[in-house]
């Protein structure tokens, strides 16, 4: 569907509307967990995952069955600045990796079953370098956002928003930074190869965008300091919630993206768990920030969505077993 | 195949001559590692989890086809002494439950398209009380080191051993405590679920269990302290060795049952990753005592092989990455 908003401030009120949970779904899922064939407790962070999952779909023995991904793409004008250790056509040219299936994330999702989109955003037009004044207009920025808005497909019960950006850890940073305060330097980290000089070089650069960009809102933040893939995941992700479809957040970048969602409407997130804590030093800061521990910790710093596709397939898991286990009276056996 | 010892001594002889990986395999899939469409060292442990398998493979492009788990259940003449908050009936009804496909594993295994096998063992023998003698006699390890031998399929590229038996974090903490050291209540949990009163019993019994049972060796160690289902997870992790057949291993019963291996023949549990890290207290440290970083750490503490069968999803993803990536050169994505 076509965005239900033409501004940032029709995207804010557009947040403040999002559904909650179900929590008639919830406490039907908890008393289920309760009589399966399993020590409470047994699963672990399954059991805490399917509870969370059967309250946003409304659904006490919810299944994971159509997942999605997409990817988002975009070129970023602090490129110029050189914080990437690859040069901009890169982005183009994953965008085309992508649609030719030779990705990490096409395999990912290939292993899981999960339909992938990838969405190029202008690349052709980067943004603005942050360091001189905003990343976008404000119209670039909602333009982004509907863009996300649109790739959620209705049907889809779990998603993942990727992204592919040369150059894009440094937005994230003085997004988080923006967001969270700190040192700059708080927030960098080698990206995908970086050598000491220019971390250094780095962090001068995001504490420059901050400074260039004083704003302070969570959507004002997104739109000075982001970039077109971070405000389609944050609006992505936005959709998804108004569809009450469960997210599970990538690495630095889309967690970035994500906490614009949370600093403009406290609780935006609830229906997103953390796929993933990557290697980039920003993101587990991020998380907590957030108040999220990640499923998973593997060291990934890929983006294109791999961590938390990687995690669907705990989600997955954790509502095979809720979902599909039997219980101590079906299956016969004694309770503790 | 039947298996190719009768006694404890022919099984150290076995191990003595377990395979190692394939170099050449191991340095050909670094090398394809190192030109695949992303950054050196993005997917994190994802590539060294590759190349491992890779090398046990011997084929520098493997990708996990066949998974196999092998779960094994016993019962414990210790569960007299109140170890357990289940009753030991609970064994079979759990082996019954494993039959209809209603158990976590079931359903975890399904997720993943995993052969399932489930593999009573004497349930109605329950194995002598620890706290007074040797759990089991040499001919009844030796019958149980050969259950598990037999129960890999040869076709399997990936092989998890489960367990059930009710009351066996016991004979596990006591493994632990005889091969690793330090104080009994180290090594004693909750199990499915004691109280305060009940979890200082069990390091009493653990204690008692250690002292009754004087023996070093590995495979003593196992015969005296173990269980069937324990002395049958580590014939069944051997043979996958001698079959080149990464294993993933589960919680700590698994672990114990694994590190007399260890115990026996020091490098034999190289062609093992540890699947996750369960919330049974002894489990984290006994992995530290074989140098194992866990994959997951989900706080499962269910046992069945399911932590580990979850974690075959990250091999099986990890190997997708490997072999189904486009090279920078395949794709004509610039390098770093």
């Amino acid at each position: 569907m076509s965005a239900p908003f033409s501004s940032l401030a029709d995207f804010a009120a557009c947040l403040r509307l999002l559904p909650g949970p179900d929590p008639d779904a919830i406490a039907a899922a908890r008393a289920r967990d309760a009589v399966l064939t399993k020590p409470p407790g047994a699963l672990g962070r399954l059991e805490e995952v399917a509870a969370w999952y059967c309250g946003w779909r409304g659904d006490p023995r919810a299944r994971v069955t159509r997942p999605q991904v997409a990817v988002f793409a975009g070129n970023h004008g602090v490129v110029a600045r050189g914080v990437s250790a690859f040069p901009p056509e890169v982005t183009a040219q994953m965008v085309a990796n992508f649609a030719a299936g030779g990705a990490a994330v096409n395999q990912l999702a290939g292993v899981l079953g999960a339909r992938l989109d990838v969405h190029p955003l202008a690349l052709e037009r980067p943004t603005g370098d942050i360091t001189e004044g905003p990343a976008m207009t404000e119209a670039a920025c909602v333009a982004a956002l509907g863009a996300g808005w649109a790739a959620v497909d209705p049907e889809a019960d779990l998603f993942v928003a990727g992204e592919m950006g040369i150059g894009n850890t440094t937005p994230a940073a003085a997004i988080a930074h923006a967001l969270c305060g700190g040192e700059a330097a708080d927030w960098v980290g080698r990206g995908t190869g970086l050598d000491d000089a220019a971390l250094a070089r780095k962090a001068e650069i995001v504490a420059q965008a901050v400074a260039a960009n004083p704003v302070r809102g969570g959507l004002e933040v997104l739109c000075a300091l982001g970039g077109r893939e971070l405000a389609a995941m944050a609006g992505a992700i936005a959709r998804a919630r108004s569809l009450r479809i469960p997210v599970l957040l990538d690495g630095f970048i889309c967690t970035a993206a994500a906490a614009c969602l949370e600093a403009a409407r406290s609780g935006a997130l609830d229906h997103a768990l953390a796929g993933h804590v990557g290697a980039e030093p920003g993101h587990a800061r991020l998380l907590a920030w957030l108040n999220k521990a990640p499923l998973l910790s593997l060291g990934l710093r890929l983006g294109e969505g791999s961590g938390a596709v990687l995690a669907m397939g705990v989600v997955q898991a954790a509502l095979a077993c809720h979902s599909g286990m039997a219980t101590f009276a079906e299956a016969g056996v004694s309770g503790g």
